[in-house]
């Protein structure tokens, strides 16, 4: 995978980006992107090889934005990995926790560390528009008595230090991403399926849809609904599920959906992440 | 309904107190919270009989605060309410589209409006954090050349007027509001139920919720997943059905969905709103 270029939402650092190294190793250029929709579009231009969006954390949910770019967008998940969310305090030496009085970060980020804040109730909470672009801002203007609140390679990237580590109140904060490429590829070892569809808007309707995996004794691993935009109170279904869709039961599984469904695409067949 | 304090997000004016005066009619008073969570609280806490979230948009989506809210309080579903979101300009009487630069609104708002923005290049978009908050904004200060785009009950709790109706890109616009309360009331026409549940983390654990409505043809409306704090990779799933908990097919569907859930709440039984 080196030489790949792999794009992302948010600034140098970002948690996309300690994603992207541990999926891809440190043998990859990064490609920051403003927005998920210009991640997305980056690889549609083939700006970059690939790209790597957040689809959900453990604690927040869905990310909704992206399932819906899925849909938009004709690229293919070829990978997945899941980043435990650990958050730094990040600054550059003249700050130190004596010295310090500004913590800087993204909104939910500053939520997740409330009892690092409940334990230091001297440290004001200042809302950033991005974990990693707080780090920048720290390098760039060199605020006195202020840190940020961050990933580990921020750090790294903008030549900071941490001060300390694991601020998160939870430990069982993982993020799940996706690798989108242009092109589909099928490895043989893949073990998981993500598809999106619709159905008649019948009695029973999802229940014949998930009928096709309960007969099969295929496993279920996520769910999620979002409107079908022009026909109010109708929602496209995504589903992933353990299987391959080269082999027999998720071939048949998939055919017989086709047949309950009004609608039906496959977005991408591909490794399970360790979990 | 008369003497009813009723609790919702938003600066008055807000498409949650439309939403209020279409279900209950005029003779209400309103209590504007500034987060959904007041909102919930001020009804736990009786600063308000009852409170108005929206649930679900047909374009944005489910409000996904709003279901983590319904499990984390212990209130109960007693109406709910369909409105259609009608975008309006609104401005004070020395603002016409002839002058007019400026207008502001909720990201959301705007982003609706594009085509209007679309037809009229000389207009300035400009964020602002709430709808009728920017007309309260307008109303405070106002700033010359400047409109805003809110509700059309708004204009009449600021005492603004409505420079154009409609200016929504999509009429396919509609917002799902319920009404919250203290303690349950079912109505012998209440014909919907809403329900959350959380299932054993083994393979067809779902199909077998969702064949307990099957078995007895009652028809699902809506189905949505949120992440179970604690357990990654786990889901409570709530789920809107036909039918009134007092009544046999339903009763009876709730006992067999309660043999094979490890969780389960009725949110609550009500009448459901028209399409």
């Amino acid at each position: 995978m080196s030489n790949e270029v792999v794009a992302f939402q948010g600034e140098r650092g970002a948690f996309s980006e300690e994603a992207a190294y541990k999926l891809l190793g440190r043998d990859i250029q990064v490609l920051p992107c403003e927005t998920f929709e210009a991640a997305f579009q980056s690889v549609a231009k083939r700006k970059a090889s690939l790209c790597l969006v957040p689809i959900e954390n453990t604690l927040a949910g869905s990310i909704y934005e992206n399932y819906d770019l899925l849909l938009q967008n004709d690229l293919h998940i070829v990978k997945e990995v899941n980043l435990r969310i650990v958050h730094n305090l990040i600054a550059f030496p003249s700050t130190t926790l004596r010295n310090l009085r500004r913590v800087y970060s993204h909104p939910v980020a500053l939520a997740q560390c409330s009892r690092f804040f409940s334990r230091h109730p001297k440290f004001q909470k200042i809302p950033f528009y991005d974990t990693a672009g707080s780090v920048k801002m720290l390098a760039d203007e060199r605020p006195a008595d202020s840190a940020a609140i961050a990933s580990r390679i921020a750090a790294g990237v903008y030549g900071a230090r941490i001060l300390q580590r694991h601020l998160e109140d939870h430990h069982e904060n993982f993020t799940r991403f996706l690798l989108l490429s242009k092109k589909p590829h099928i490895s043989p070892r893949a073990n998981k399926v993500s598809i999106v569809f619709s159905t008649a808007n019948a009695p029973g309707a999802l229940f014949k849809c998930l009928s096709v995996f309960a007969l099969r004794d295929i496993d279920l691993t996520k769910m999620e609904s979002r409107p079908l935009r022009g026909r109010p109170w109708e929602y496209f279904f995504y589903l992933d599920f353990v299987g391959n869709v080269n082999k027999p039961p998720c071939q048949k599984a998939l055919e017989h959906l086709q047949e309950v469904t009004t609608f039906l695409r496959v977005l991408g067949c591909y490794e399970s992440a360790k979990r």
